[in-house]
């Protein structure tokens, strides 16, 4: 029997997300590690760089070079904004399927791209080609595309809360609001000041009110799923931990109904989906509930005052929020179970 | 000159409201603590169950005696619920002013009380003349009051945050959402194994979704300054921090309007407020800028798309959430500058 | 081919140590658990436990019950103190290999136990035929053991950190210093109020100064290595993190060395040792670099002045200090890869 | 009657030693806070770069003016290192009293600071004059002084925890070992990535084994009080909180002695000092018994195995590590009460 390995290659591999992409695929049975990409510690091995890797994986990394990266099945880019639209077109004219981690790849419409991001796109006929990877609403599209524009932290958490309400059109299209709390992680490895240790613990703060770019993603998804545009407000805020994004969501129905109703509406939703897990009622989910692992944990309350149901979702934003959902994405352009590398409950602790 | 040292009374020292109190006090030139009651501790000097009060004050713990009691002129209830409803009453009669940190004194209706807190209330008639301690709001009515009830840490942050907008007439009255966030200490110095170290650290989540009492607190007070009922969405957090609450309001717009004219009317409403600090156009307050201290500070960005005020508003939850306040309404009680004991800027590391 | 899976009993499996050894065997691929032993849980599934197990694990906690536990080809013990000793000659009769993680039977001589831990041994014959599990120094033993005692979390890093020291005998065994720091994981699922979120974070201490019982555990091993006896000060510290110890071990040499020399003796000590990890000259090991895995890291610095050697190292102590050990024991024990199931980078964020 | 109130300036008034001074003087009931030196925000008020201070201080940051700064009766000096040397001069012949925090006039001897700093001093017979400000072993040159070298902050808690030890001649000076811990404000406002949240929280390490600088700020101090060179270890540590340093101290005895003995030994030394707290016997410090405070908080346990005394000693760093004791030492050199503007318990919580 050959085992087939597919050839992976991490393209800006020594950021956050790009190293829990190498954690994930280090424990992955089917894929081998052939290029770690990094432009900062290229010639350096990445056990220098994460010491925690010493004994697991000592390669080096190295610039990008398209040659080399020719020989591998895949590329995750998990590069810079902007430096991923430079490199990913000429990986696919390489025959290589290409799981983006940036905004650049999942809109539907050039146009939103440009507005959200404040400039023109600069390869809109691979934006056309590219799919949304939410496997949860995409699966089949997914499983057959070259190219995968990996969903943003705030919006796989926000989307997967809300959806289930838009598909049974329970909900009132207007005033849904999702009031978004992330952990630290969420702004990369970064040496600005305001995420410096004394300035970031014990601290809170909302930022980027009303104007944060992953509400267009928001936007985008749920239109689709609604049938109809629709614009919501989306707040974005800084908690003092590293891993976790919680969302709450708030829906107006256009009719009564009852928590029991809407949590066996969202079992029913999800009920084919090994990693959304639907509380009982009377439960809520935390963050902690899904650290380390690739879960999405969605807990329902109905508020019969106010006749609003209040979603309470939360991820690993950089397991489920990036390389998590990465590896989802690539066990399905493979045809391996979904669950391959990802099977495990994460750490509580 | 005969100086006048007001004395005071601390039922329920040892608990983290207590605490911070008697800290506060010990810094206030007015004032001098004749009583720390405890339970729990009675017989204990205070410096043993808080050795930071080493060499500051030594007193020791007794438990409550109301002929000690007696000779204060005023006493503050940081007491377990439904505890200090047996004392209060006692103490008003010996002619002490009361300010009560429990939610038995804050509402102007009984059967409010009864609905949320879901028992008969002992002393209705001493509920009726309790006046809620909120000075930016009452402050005519507190000077003149026996017993005060001092506001809860969320409803505190989140009535200031909402009430220039419903004064002046440009908010909806419906759809108001309120999503706060609380440090730990908002639960008090429990066991119990939610609040123990290794559950709340790295954790965020959602509780009492549609039901926390303080929601009830807050649509009394929306609703006077309204002049209409309102019932609101309240969904409060446990975020991994000692102090601070924070709290992102929303709030739809009777008319199109822009973050310079909110910003300009918040400015206006509380121009002669010193503990309200309203955020220029462009800033957004964090729970450090108010950590220690008894300032509220409130930012605000106008969602033009939405029509929609999104307010962000932070307290120190047992500052202005809870002792800052007690300390405030007693400056007032006793005709000292509000700003006694209370002018300094926190810890802002 | 017939796949032979082991059958584990985990017995105290909701504590803090036992939920990691779950989370580490639920990613064993030749172990199947059967029981999950639990006094307080029992009946209930451990996914309602600790929700981060739904999907994976939804097996339902019991009590201990003896018949059951004889299907089983090992039992891992997590018992409060105590409890172990009443069950586990019950369960070598039945046959069963045991991993106790207690500190019932980590010691060659009953006295000490005795001294250290102020009660008779109830099962002194047991004593003596135990293994101290620590596979770098008694792995050929651990192989053919009935039962283990699993070493302490302190134990573990401070034992190894010194080893080479004294097998070589460039150490003096007198004024042998080890300054120990740990996570809060290290006390349980405790709700004893000094391990509550606000009494923990941002705080740390020393406890039980001089009077620790691993101080004899060390003690023992070390003074087995030297081939004298050995007395040394071990001091233990609570700092504000989950996971991890770190101890910083101080130790006069009997001539002089440089740091080049003590790290080239440490390599070559632990050569074969895929979980310990030397660190290269002028580089240090954190607890961040052993999260989540089995590693011990050890860096090494020869103080000139001082004639003396200053050795850090780390591990996380419920991997490493308690449930990783634990599994590296059971590998040995049936014939297995050591690394099986533990062959991982843990989690550096 | 005239109120005479002390004119100081702050250089470097918004790193954290700076910004800790600025809260501290806004407190002190006889200083009036005349220039806040800043470099880096120069034309901003300094309630723009620390938000925690409007209403409390807006005064606007300046570049260092030495005309200007002539006017003032005192300069705190909290400026990079190397940057004191250079206006420092200038400023004593302005007539100006100066505490320095930085390390540049802390040593008797210039060879010591050429061997330590690794450059030579640039003012030598500035260093012969200047007072090491620890008021506690120095206060009556301390009054008399120009220029004050303000000690760091491992110093003044190892220092102060080792002192009773030597000068009552019953410890060992050879094996003297202080493992020190430090919380990460000790970094000061730094934008380097291993002071970023995610790489510190959950987290600890040495650094600088053996060759930190204070440890010859210690060594000199204890030479001076035993009378005789002492050389020691001393090890520095990064743990995951803000503010606080634990050290923790072993001394060989040269004789039998107890618990009970030391303790009663310590509290006889620092039997005047306001600012020392010895603990009984049977208590330990911990960080947040300081927190906030100028307090140093000691206790000490005789280990009758080892006839070895190990001493736990917490301060906070910012505080009683450097702008508290700059406060201290201000009021000593103006014939203030040492306790003025320092006498509160700082926040436990």
């Amino acid at each position: 029997m050959v085992i087939f390995m597919i050839k992976a290659a991490v393209l800006g591999a020594t950021g956050y997300a790009g190293i829990e992409l190498v954690r994930l695929l280090t424990n992955h049975p089917e894929v081998s590690i052939e290029i770690l990409g990094s432009q900062s510690f290229a010639g350096k091995p990445i056990s220098d760089v994460y010491q925690s890797f010493r004994h697991i994986l000592e390669k080096e990394c190295t610039e990008v070079d398209l040659d080399e990266a020719a020989k591998c099945d895949i590329a995750f880019t998990a590069l810079p904004h902007g430096a991923s639209k430079e490199v990913i077109p000429a990986l696919i004219e390489k025959g290589l399927k290409v799981i983006d981690l940036s905004g650049d790849y999942r809109y539907d419409d050039a146009a939103v791209y440009e507005e959200w991001y404040g400039e023109k796109h600069s390869s809109p006929e691979l934006l056309k080609e590219s799919v949304y990877g939410l496997p949860e609403l995409h699966r089949e599209r997914i499983k057959k595309a070259r190219l995968i524009g990996n969903p943003g932290c705030y919006t796989t958490c926000s989307i997967l809360g809300t959806a289930p309400l838009l598909a049974n059109k329970i909900a009132e299209t207007k005033n849904i609001i999702v009031d978004a709390k992330s952990g630290v992680t969420g702004a990369g490895r970064t040496t600005s000041l305001p995420y410096s240790f004394c300035e970031c613990t014990e601290n809170s703060k909302a930022y980027k009110v009303a104007t944060h770019r992953h509400t267009s993603e928001i936007e985008q998804e749920l239109s689709n799923i609604a049938g109809e545009p629709i614009i919501l407000s989306f707040t974005p805020h800084l908690i003092p931990q590293k891993r976790g994004i919680l969302s709450t969501i708030y829906v107006n129905l256009n009719r009564a109904s009852s928590t029991e109703e809407l949590v066996e509406l969202y079992k029913e939703y999800y009920k084919d989906e090994f990693f959304v897990r639907v509380k009982n009622v009377g439960e809520l989910p935390e963050t902690k509930h899904v650290a380390g692992s690739n879960f999405v944990d969605i807990g329902i309350t109905y508020d019969k005052r106010l006749q609003r149901a209040v979603v309470v979702s939360v991820i690993d934003n950089i397991v489920k929020g990036a390389a998590g959902q990465a590896v989802q994405n690539m066990n399905l352009l493979f045809g391996l179970d979904e669950r391959t590398g990802l099977n495990n409950p994460g750490f509580y602790l």
